[in-house]
């Protein structure tokens, strides 16, 4: 099986990297990062890049996508709105990320179903004719969206277990040590304090 | 302040990223990735390249210095050693992830310390004089040493903290949409199923 994860400029780092360390063991899987040019591709902060290893035009029966997010995904991007809808064509899963799913949005592959996002994105999937939900992971069909950066973790796992059982995603969480213990409990507007939801809202 | 995230052939990509994530939008921070030759270094599987951009020789007072770990680091790699000693002279702030701690206390920087690994490799690092204990995030003194992979989010929002101040943490936390929900509970060995953690301890 062959896991494709799009980078593009300004895609943000652990949207990525947590389903590739997640969905990564999964028996047999080849896992490759594609993009418009093979070489690094900057992440959101400029400060890291991750190196793109197929081009979209090498890349053309992918098992299983996955898009990661970022604060500005490049919705008009139309060599890879073609080429997400061309891979989709052929997958088993498709997946995003955070913002990851505007991009599925935009490439036509969500319509009608409901779909997740980061937080305060969330809204913007409705314009594409999807029902958001502010669900952590959401399965609709061969479709699996999760809501913000970390949360690519979850989905990985998940996923890990739909497709290869019980027992390898715990071994995959267990490798990976996935027993968060975060020291504050503001993961999410309903829980984070107000004053800091309305100061990021208001950016 | 300059954040240095140490990068060697076959790390482990969530390693460095999970605390890049969460550290890398502190106030005023620069994040530099360090390793002895700039350019792209590959990860424990050899499918994620990670670009290094700055060599050891560029970065002499860093303030804040990130180890990841992998399933085989470099222990004996002497210029890496030197280089985390040296560093370490005007670190405010020396941290680890994972079997990252091996490669401290293989520098002679946690000896008679409490610090962390990945449980796999816990009791390793008794042999540098270091006190091993099964803590997702251990403070001792400057020294920071976070459990396996996926512990550097936590790690990194708890230093966070220390370093700006809780709200800014927070928001970062909220900004990561870091609410975990695991799929399963099987995260560390207390918890996980017995036979897989046997199967595990047996590889």
């Amino acid at each position: 099986m062959q896991i494709a994860i799009v980078l593009f400029d300004g895609f943000t780092a652990l949207d990525a990297v947590g389903p590739y360390q997640t969905l990564g063991p999964l028996p047999g899987a080849e896992t490759v990062f594609v993009a418009a040019r093979t070489g690094p591709v900057k992440d959101d902060t400029g400060n890291l890049a991750l190196v793109a290893t197929r081009t979209f035009a090498e890349v053309t029966r992918p098992d299983l996508v996955v898009v990661p997010g970022g604060p500005d995904v490049p919705v008009r991007d139309q060599e890879l709105r073609d080429w997400l809808r061309a891979a989709d064509a052929t997958t088993t899963w498709t997946t995003s990320v955070c913002t990851g799913s505007l991009l599925l949005a935009a490439a036509g592959l969500l319509e009608g179903r409901r779909a997740t996002a980061h937080w305060l994105w969330l809204d913007r999937i409705r314009q594409y004719g999807v029902e958001p939900t502010s669900e952590r992971v959401v399965f609709d069909g061969k479709y699996v969206t999760a809501a913000g950066v970390s949360s690519g973790i979850d989905m990985g796992l998940a996923l890990a277990g739909r497709i290869a059982g019980d027992d390898h995603a715990q071994v995959v969480q267990l490798m990976t040590e996935y027993d968060p213990q975060p020291p504050y409990d503001a993961g999410s507007p309903d829980k984070a304090p107000a004053h800091l939801v309305e100061m990021m809202r208001s950016l």
